[in-house]
């Protein structure tokens, strides 16, 4: 039998996951192949710069025209571990224009532009496969684009920020304070110099955004999805948390509004999640997605969310799969018939609340503060009253009030908020967080 | 646009699952016919008896003649949740000789035949899935065979029953003895009249199989699963695990032997767990599946793994995704290049074991107890004495030995447990648990 015909992959990227692929590519060659079923073969492998040494590959697969790579015509596959909108965008779109499958593991580019990426796909035939783009290693895609799809997720709620996770961990179980548990987490390579996109928020909004796409079947961009980080939590917060039962994660929200024209709530921010919730106990650097279908009930995913080889093994599985696709002739077009769902204005999304302010110490004045949540629609499920001493009373406010609402909008919320802050009984002070969970 | 054609669909089986099945093919028709890009039509329902109220089903779809539903030559998709090997057997292999693809729920039937019916659908070219048949409604089979398929699985270790997950929680949380917390179970419905399927690890062991062969890539059958169920455990088997930071599991595990010729290892016994792995807080009726692979590290799935609507999740996500492979004209078939690894004999499974025996309270006791181990290459991680005291205590046998071994191998241990019996100074009750997880 002669030696069937390889399938030709270039590699977009050689940094910590790119580097993980190339291996995977040249060492497991055997496996891969009678997986597949057909050799694959690494033609070329586009790189920013040349000169840096990079150990065990052909030094001749490397080139920095990486555009003319991708158009070479006779290409099987191409991955894109470059991260970043540009030039990843256009590399692409012309790998696919010019009939290649794409693999990719760049949520940033999935985060902002889904729609183009997927058309473009559709309209040429081929396939675009993202395992990677979201919770690193941990198989999220395939279970709610297939294991799912003959059942209606309810919402998703994730743990998709490595570093967060990891300092409100420390913040959690060493007591620190968040700039001292994100100074830790510089030190041990777990934050970047510039923490911005992790600490508030916008990495895990891009990976919000797709996992609400993928669970309701619909497009989401990033600048659709609410972002709180976690910057402004502080100790109180979570020993607060800690005493009511609670642990404090950052968590990317997607959830459908109630039917008829049910629209897409999706956020991020920190949340107070019960201590026997199963994401309570997703601990340092970890990832994990819980997810509630009307069937299936609750699940939950958990796994290592970043780093390269973790990450490498979700390109991979893509890899093969795109690859069988290729050799059987069909792509899977897994976005056919899906519904355009509208995203909801954040001011409609509900949660149960926990509310803390000081308040003066006489008579009328909880009477006065349930009126507020009253007058708008929050009802309360618990109010819990200390009497404050020493350092941490502000004169005329000798009281502390911990509430927790029941289900209210944040419209609502808010209202309450903005008219406690008009109380002449009321503190400066107003922390409020958000609870998810049973 | 004309109406497209349907695909037809036949069910088999109208039981706890299979009227949830119905259920959802009926009234979730339009989002399904969405899905897919086609409308299902439910052709036919294969029953036992007609003499049964099913409300919300057509009566005219009903037939006890299921033998001649699935050879009706038209169907496009045959769902199989009667369960047990015959006439399930009979009947998916008539339907795919007919050119229908299979979904099925069926542990017992794909834990003994699992061959058989792949290569029946490999040579009528059509789909056979059964992600319903291993822990329920946990997205596994997908992940397990797609999304880690470039990577390289190592073990997989789950909590694959729920009747024995709740018996060992209620064991270990309220203090019951195995009779008790069975007697509850079954009160509550959570066990059967007869529970030997489930106490005694067959269910498990059914689901072992799957798993490995889907992990491993080759066959693996029921009967070669090693299998011991948790009707011996006891509340001081349970208080010693505690004592140590462990808990008790029901475990199936799967594991390679190391290369060269790695075979492998699958098994289902009571094992002792620590405190703070994953697997370790999974809970009451819940399943989880854990999984250590090269590259991407560990995993772990949870979710429930029984019930009507769940099992019915799982089947419809097969149901959907077959329906699709179908329009596109091309079957699925991911078995192909698979390996033929053998499984190795239980003797050469290598784990932790814990071992508690009394012993004889005088000098030179315990070294003799070490040299018996060390005899048969076993090596010790820590050894516990305690002094006995009352009616715990045997003539003669004054203290309690609780000893943790490192890594060695069942036939080693096996060895080790026949010398002590032989010791004079060791009681009549030797207590030997098997350790996993770190």
């Amino acid at each position: 039998m002669a030696e069937a015909e390889p399938l030709k992959v270039a590699l977009l990227g050689a940094g910590v996951v790119g580097s993980q692929v190339a291996r995977i590519l040249i060492a497991e060659s055997a496996t891969l192949a009678a997986r597949i079923g057909r050799p694959l073969e690494l033609v070329g492998i586009g790189v920013r710069r040349l000169d840096v040494e990079r150990p065990g590959v052909d030094p001749a697969l490397f080139t920095t025209d990486s555009a003319a790579l991708v158009a070479r015509g006779d290409l099987d596959l191409v991955i894109e571990v470059i991260g970043g909108i540009e030039p990843a965008r256009s590399l692409l779109l012309s790998a696919m224009e010019h009939g290649a499958s794409v693999v990719t593991a760049n949520k940033a580019l999935l985060g902002s532009d889904m729609a183009a990426l997927s058309h473009c796909a559709n309209a040429n035939g081929v396939d675009l496969y993202y395992e990677a783009a979201v919770a690193g290693a941990i198989p999220i895609v395939r279970p709610l684009r297939e294991s799912l799809v003959g059942d209606e997720i309810r919402a998703v709620m994730g743990i998709v920020n490595g570093t967060t996770n990891y300092i409100l961990d420390k913040m959690t179980t060493a007591g620190l304070s968040f700039d001292v548990a994100l100074n830790q987490a510089q030190e041990l390579g777990f934050a970047e110099a510039d923490p911005t996109a992790d600490v508030e928020g916008h990495d895990a909004a891009a990976k919000a955004a797709i996992l609400a796409g993928l669970a309701f079947h619909t497009e989401v961009r990033r600048e659709e999805v609410f972002c709180e980080g976690i910057s402004r939590v502080t100790e109180t917060d979570i020993a607060a948390a800690d005493q009511m039962g609670f642990v404090v994660k950052l968590l990317a929200i997607a959830r459908l509004t109630d039917e008829p024209d049910a629209r897409v709530i999706v956020k991020v921010h920190p949340t107070m999640v019960p201590k026997t919730h199963p994401l309570a106990s997703v601990s340092g650097a970890y990832n994990a997605i819980f997810v509630e279908s009307r069937d299936a009930g609750q699940l939950m995913f958990m796994g290592q969310g970043a780093g390269g080889a973790p990450t490498a093994s979700a390109v991979m599985g893509d890899v093969v799969t795109v690859a069988r696709n290729r050799l059987r002739g069909a792509s899977n077009d897994m976005q056919t018939g899906y519904t355009t769902r509208g995203v909801a204005p954040i001011g409609d999304a509900t949660a149960r609340h926990y509310i803390r302010f000081d308040v003066a110490d006489r008579p009328g004045v909880l009477a006065a503060c349930a009126t507020i949540f009253g007058d708008h629609n929050v009802s309360l499920q618990t109010v819990q009253q200390s009497h404050l001493e020493g350092a941490r009373r502000q004169a005329g406010f000798e009281a502390r009030l911990n509430v927790m609402t029941h289900e209210a909008s944040e419209t609502d919320l808010a209202a309450v908020v903005t008219d406690l802050h008009l109380a002449s009984f009321v503190g400066d002070t107003i922390d409020v967080m958000r609870v998810e969970g049973h």
